[in-house]
Order: structure tokens, then sequence, then C-alpha cells
């Protein structure tokens, strides 16, 4: 079974208005609100592919029943520890061009309250080989928190597939997660520059794994991935760019990963399987999901290189 | 007792972010949450002019617990009828510079609840002499609700101040509510052209009696008011114009006529009260209260001119 973890889940608002205008009140047209954070849609992608999950983390008040409530409604198993606080709300609004998201930080998690949860997750780790944690964590919750989860799956004897960023990342890397997969911003940001081609990617990525992370995976979005591994340096390239919505493309690609992680497949055939996974999931409209047809039309022509 | 009529409450949430840039994801630093629409404010201010004040309208949900709690928190009085769907929120987002807002359209009430809800209100009319009802209306509500609440109110007695606008306003006005109170844009909308200097804005507020209000009532901001009354024609001068927010200083002179109307006070008199309820109030942060201390000053130099 693999375990998903999510801190910061939230309830994802969309808001339907007809000119997004600066200074102005605007009626909306339609609202949408559905379960959302990034290790949700990781579960969903996994889900879908059939692989067995448990979603577990933090949820508070009536906005957290709704998120329980829409992992009940698709089938996925999920065990969170109640907070106080309230799970907090996105909201982003759609007036037919770009999308403007306003994310709230989330609830206030108190001290008991994070040890509960810990303790309930190393028991989860019981039944556990591979562990994906991704996104946010609220406020309350300790900058070391990914860090202490990991070196904990670890002791259990998981694997951790890691997307989290910024300075949560950075206090995890000791920890040995066996995957790390920031985006290019968070990997620039993580070793402080701009970057610049594939090898400079691959330099950031060595230096991730050189802080202590098993393997680091970025994506060039229609450029394809690159990764630094224990088997070797790879460049997935695929072979064109998918027409659609690319928010949740790396929840898709975290999502096989530990799905490859969890059948022990070799470096290469795990890498061409997430990117087909995570390109296919561009062309669904909504994120936390893929198109498991086109994705295995899509592995026929991706290419994995082996680099530096 | 005044009877406050909030069809379509809200709670309000205020974000602060950075910068609000199109297209772009925004961290918002704080969330703020308050039980919000036109008529809660014009109860609040009531509430704190010591007029003793009743809330009802339609409320449903988690949102719905919030807006009655709230409400109870503030001390003030309110038996709402329960509706399945959920209150609707509005989201404003602050940057520093102006108020960017999004108003979701409010639950869809059943033919059932509205009747509930008719039946109830009725009962309430018994110990009512002032109804105001303001702000918009949720989906399901007929067009001619407030009309028909108006014409309840009259069969009960009870003088009716309207702050609605649009076709809620044009369908209310035959039922002949003692006042109402459009802006100025949604007085030009109703009267189907735009509107130029006071005369004008004179002549649209005569459309409406001529309709069936008793009373006009149009704010020009610092401009002060235009009123027609069955007393005359005036026009408010405010001495000064009020730095701060304006938002809620329409709700203001609602309230303030309101009280008025309830005291029986003499036309000149209630709109010079009002105009200086509105214009303190406008020094106030937050909509739904004024400044009493600065009202009693701003009264002094109020000037109620005959016109017309």
């Amino acid at each position: 079974m693999i375990l998903c973890v999510c801190l910061n889940p939230a309830i994802d608002v969309t808001y339907a208005v007809a000119d997004l205008t600066y200074g102005a009140t605007h009626t909306v047209h339609s609202v949408g609100r559905r379960a959302g954070g990034k290790a949700l849609n990781v579960a969903r992608v996994l889900h879908q592919l059939g692989e067995p999950v448990l979603v577990t983390g933090l949820l508070g008040g009536a906005e957290g029943r709704a998120v329980l409530a829409d992992l009940t409604d698709a089938g996925i198993d999920a065990e969170f520890t109640a907070i106080d606080d309230e799970t907090r709300r996105t909201v982003t609004v759609y007036d037919g061009g770009e999308a403007t998201a306003f994310n709230e930080p989330g609830p206030v998690v108190a001290d008991a309250e994070w040890r509960s949860f810990r303790s309930r997750y190393t028991e989860l780790l019981a039944d556990v080989m591979v562990v994906a944690i991704s996104g946010s964590q609220p406020p309350g919750v300790p900058v070391d928190a990914c860090a202490e989860l990991t070196t904990l799956a670890g002791a259990a004897g998981a694997t951790v597939v890691l997307d989290v960023a910024g300075p949560t990342l950075r206090a995890a890397l000791s920890a040995r997660p066996a995957v790390v997969k920031p985006n290019r911003v968070e990997l620039g940001a993580l070793v402080g520059r701009e970057l610049g081609d594939a090898d400079d990617v691959l330099a950031a990525c060595r230096t991730l794994v050189a802080g202590g992370a098993g393997s680091a995976l970025v994506s060039l979005g229609a450029d394809g991935l690159i990764a630094a591994t224990p088997a070797g340096a790879y460049r997935v390239r695929v072979p064109m760019a998918m027409p659609g919505n690319p928010t949740g493309a790396g929840d898709a690609l975290a999502a096989a990963v530990a799905r490859g992680l969890q059948r022990g497949d070799d470096w290469p055939v795990l890498l061409a399987h997430g990117v087909a996974v995570a390109s296919a999931s561009v062309s669904v409209r909504q994120a936390g999901a893929t198109d498991e047809a086109l994705a295995a039309r899509l592995l026929a022509d991706i290419c994995v290189e082996t680099i530096g």
C-alpha cells in the first residue's frame, strides 16, 4: 500500500467570472468546490492506476469534513488526524483567460495535534512500502516535519517520495528521502541561482543528492525530465508537448514514481512511466487524474537517455 | 422593534495579499471572516444606535451557522429560516491598493423554504413597526419576493425601507414601500439613462415615487443626498467629505432612516440624521458601524434645503 501524506489539504474553490478586473466587484457566475492539495491529487492518480492507497494528514472543521466526504465519494481510503482549527480553502478565479489563485495559509496546528498525527502515522507505516509526501504544511507544524516523517518512514523500512519545497525540503534532505521532486523554480530557489540548460539542472539535482536525497527529479514540462538517480543520470524526452491543463502534472509524476518504487521498477522504466502518466494527465481537464490509454500510447515514443 | 430582512446573507471573507496580479498564484497572508450582507450591516448600526432590532432571512449549512454565531456574538437577535443549500461567501482581496471583490450568487432556495420563511415573517410582523429589507436575493427566491414582503408588511401596518436594486426594486414599487434607497448607478439603471445633475437625480426619484414608492432617497456620496418625499423634495448637503471607507455608508443611511420612521421624525430631521450617521460611518474601518460622536458633531453643520 502507498501512503499519501497531506498535511495541508484544502477545499479548492473555483469562481467563474466575466472579466477579472482589479479593484472591481465581480458577480460569480458559478462556484466549484473540490477537495484539493497536492497529496490528494497523488492519491487520486494512484487510485485511478489501481494502486491500493491510504491518505493521511490533518483535517479540521466543516471544510475538513468536506475534504473527507469528497475522498469517500471517490472511493479513496483516508484516515486523518482531527485538529481544532479549520482546514483551509484555496480560491481560483477563471474569466476565460488565465487563472488567478489565492491560497489560504492553512489552520494553526497545536503541538499536541502534531504529536498525535505523528504517532498515528508511525502506526500506519507498518503496512506501507512507499510514502508520498506532497504539498505545503500549515502554520504550527515544525519546519522539520517532513524530515521527521521521512526518518520515521526509513526506520519502518518504507521509501519516501517527497514533493515539497523551500525550507521544508532543505530540512528534509538529510533524512534521506528516496526521491525529491522539486519543480524547476523550487530547485533554483534551493540552490540559490537561476537555472540554465539541462546540464545546469542536472548539476542542481546532484546538489540535492549530495545533500542526502536518494534521487532528484525535475520536470522541464514539455522538454521532459532530468533525473539524478543511484543508477545514473537521465534525461527523459517526450514525443510532443501535450495541449491542456498542466496543473497537477507534477502530482501525476509523483504518483507514477511512487508506483514504480512500489513495483521495484528499474530507473529507466520508472522514469519513462512517470513522464508518460504526467504528460497524459495534461490532457485531462481536472488535476488528480490522467488518461491511461494516452499514457500507454505515449510510452512507446518516450526516450530515456543516459546523460552527465 | 425594527425587523431587518436579509434574504442572502454571506460570510464575507477578506484576503490580504502582497500584490494582486492577474494570472498569478497568491499566498494569502491573512484571512478575515465576518457575517455580511447589507441587511446585517443595517441591523448592526441600529443595534449600535440602541434600537431594538431583529434580523430574519434564510440561512443554510456551516456558513449559515457561522453567520448566526457572528450575530449572536454581537448581541443581535436573529431568527432565520433554515434552508438545505449552503449560505454563500463573498471574497474580497486587498493588496494595499484597491479592493477586488468576488460575490457568490447564493444558495438555491426551494419553493417550500421560501413559503416557510414568508409564513414566519408574517408572524414576526405582529411586533414590528418598521421593516428594513436590503441586499440581493438568492437563486430560487421569486423576483417579486420583496414586493410580496412589502405588501405583507403594509397589511400588518408596518412601514418598509427598501434597499434593493434592479428587477427586484422595479417589481416592488407597486407594493408601496415607504422608502426606496437605490444608489445613483442603480437609479440610473432603473430609469434607463445615465443621470446628470441634482435636478436630473430628483426627476428620477420622482419617477420611483410615481411608480408607487412613498419616498425615494439617493445618496450622492460626498455631495450629499437627494430625496423626493411626501413632505417635499430635499437636498441634504454635508459640511465636508469624510475620508475613509465608504462601504456600508448606504446601509448606515438605511438604518438611520428606519430609526427616523420608527420615531416618527419629520422628513428634514430624519434626512439630516440619516446623512450624519452615514457620513460618520465612513470614518469607521468596518462596514456596519458608525461613529456616534462624529455623527452628532456633523449634524450641526448639515444643511437640508427644499428643492424642486
